[in-house]
């Protein structure tokens, strides 16, 4: 009797989510993000990678590989929705601690990491599928993330600027198929960086070296940065993303600004970005892709 | 009566060939080759950029922005052909310290600035043109200098490698229209690295530290560095070239080999490279492009 009311009172309360959590604060706002919105998170932390601030919600560590435990976590806390969030760095498959529940899904493993980061998230996402597990986007679980159209701060994109926002659109289009090129860093018509397996602060870094050296010269703040999911890139799965590091990076460059994809990118702790690029004097603006 | 027969024998004698040397010993090499060939080679060096050794040959030397000093030292020597050899840093158009001769094609030059690098090197070679200078190609004063097909040491590239060769190929191509991209490092199907401003030296470097850091997390050597020129490029303008630097900088990031267009890069100090590639277990080897 009372297994069944018990029963009964779990069918009424929503199952937890599960939050893959990669590194930096973002997995943490969107965790709390989707415990506003009503739901319960439950957070996976990577060993190494993870930020043990994880550790004020209810939580597992994983290392690498110990693909069983997981499963097994996600068993036990009857879950069957995973968001995955924040940066992770991509390992090597002989880097991984596979456990038995990994060595039972190795050889799906092994094909995964033939291939690009986006073949190795949509595989990912297909194990995940396959243990009846969905994946979801971190912007349906807390859509408030996402960019919204036109400028954030009180600076606009200047005509000439959105000449460059444009050109820019089109060369990440133009990558898209290659499973790369999230961002890229545009001036005056000529495109000064584009990212590929740096990631976007490795990227800004380089400008500011660039011009540090005198290998670009430019006189004043120059320069937009823009950002763009790839093209027919699933957004559950790895969309782009900004933090107040990356306005941080974008200002040291001596960037005019940076441009995001309304509503296909996720921006991390908003308010202080836009505190961060008025201060620095950037523009930072959602535009239509 | 002796002015006559000087005009005839200098009318037998071709007249020199200017050399306008970039940084690096390329120039150089591309001067003896030329003198080989029974040219008369007179460099021009750029104050700050060119090596000293050009002295070795007829020369002057200029200031970036002595359009006038240019054009009279290439009328003084009758020059009709010259071509443009050597990493250049694209100099901000109010760095340019403008004599006469720049301020009356002040309007010209300022228009070139706006535009990407192929379009600043179009319009100076149609400056140079309407001077009646024909901008000739290194590969056509050296054509010993142009990549071979096929391997220029003992290992050749392995059915992966071709495969990544032939995606960087193709993104190289889809980067062409975009006025950059002559150079990106491709690994087993994943792009690493793609070149915009910051030059094939520092691609190179990047990869090197994205090891180091873990951010990379590659296994002995992995990857190909591909260099071929834009399509549609105007390859007396702007030919691709690697030398030495670029041997050191791939064994250094731990690649796999080196891949360029064969017939469409160039290469300087082959003999040195080769060695360098076999001592560093390297592939050095031409592309059907």
């Amino acid at each position: 009797m009372s297994a069944v009311l018990a029963g009964a009172e779990r069918a009424c309360q929503p199952a937890p989510l599960a939050v893959l959590c990669g590194a930096g604060a973002f997995p943490l706002e969107v965790s709390s993000k989707a415990a506003e919105a009503g739901r319960t998170p439950f957070l996976i932390g990577i060993v190494g990678t993870t930020d043990a601030a994880i550790e004020a919600y209810p939580h597992v560590w994983l290392r690498m590989g110990e693909v069983g435990k997981l499963f097994g976590a996600l068993k036990e806390q009857s879950i069957r929705e995973i968001v995955m969030v924040g940066a992770m760095t991509r390992p090597e498959f002989t880097d991984l601690r596979l456990d038995w529940g990994a060595v039972k899904r190795a050889a799906d493993l092994a094909r995964l990491f033939r291939k690009g980061d986006d073949g190795l998230l949509v595989g990912l996402a297909a194990i995940f599928e396959g243990e009846g597990v969905r994946v979801v986007g971190a912007h349906e679980v807390a859509p408030q993330l996402l960019a919204p159209m036109g400028p954030l701060v009180g600076r606009s994109p200047s005509a000439d600027d959105e000449a460059d926002i444009a050109l820019a659109a089109e060369l990440l289009a133009a990558l898209s198929r290659f499973d790369m090129g999230q961002g890229a860093v545009v001036a005056a018509g000529r495109v000064l960086a584009v990212e590929a397996a740096e990631g976007t602060d490795a990227m800004l870094a380089r400008i500011g070296e660039m011009r540090a050296t005198g290998r670009l010269r430019l006189k004043g703040p120059a320069g937009v940065l823009i950002k763009a999911p790839k093209a027919g890139q699933d957004l559950r799965l790895d969309m782009p993303a900004i933090g107040p590091q990356t306005v941080a990076g974008a200002a040291k460059a001596q960037l005019r600004g940076i441009a995001v994809a309304a509503g296909r990118v996720l921006i991390a702790e908003r308010a202080r970005c836009a505190r961060a690029a008025d201060a620095a004097g950037l523009f930072l603006s959602g535009f239509e892709a």
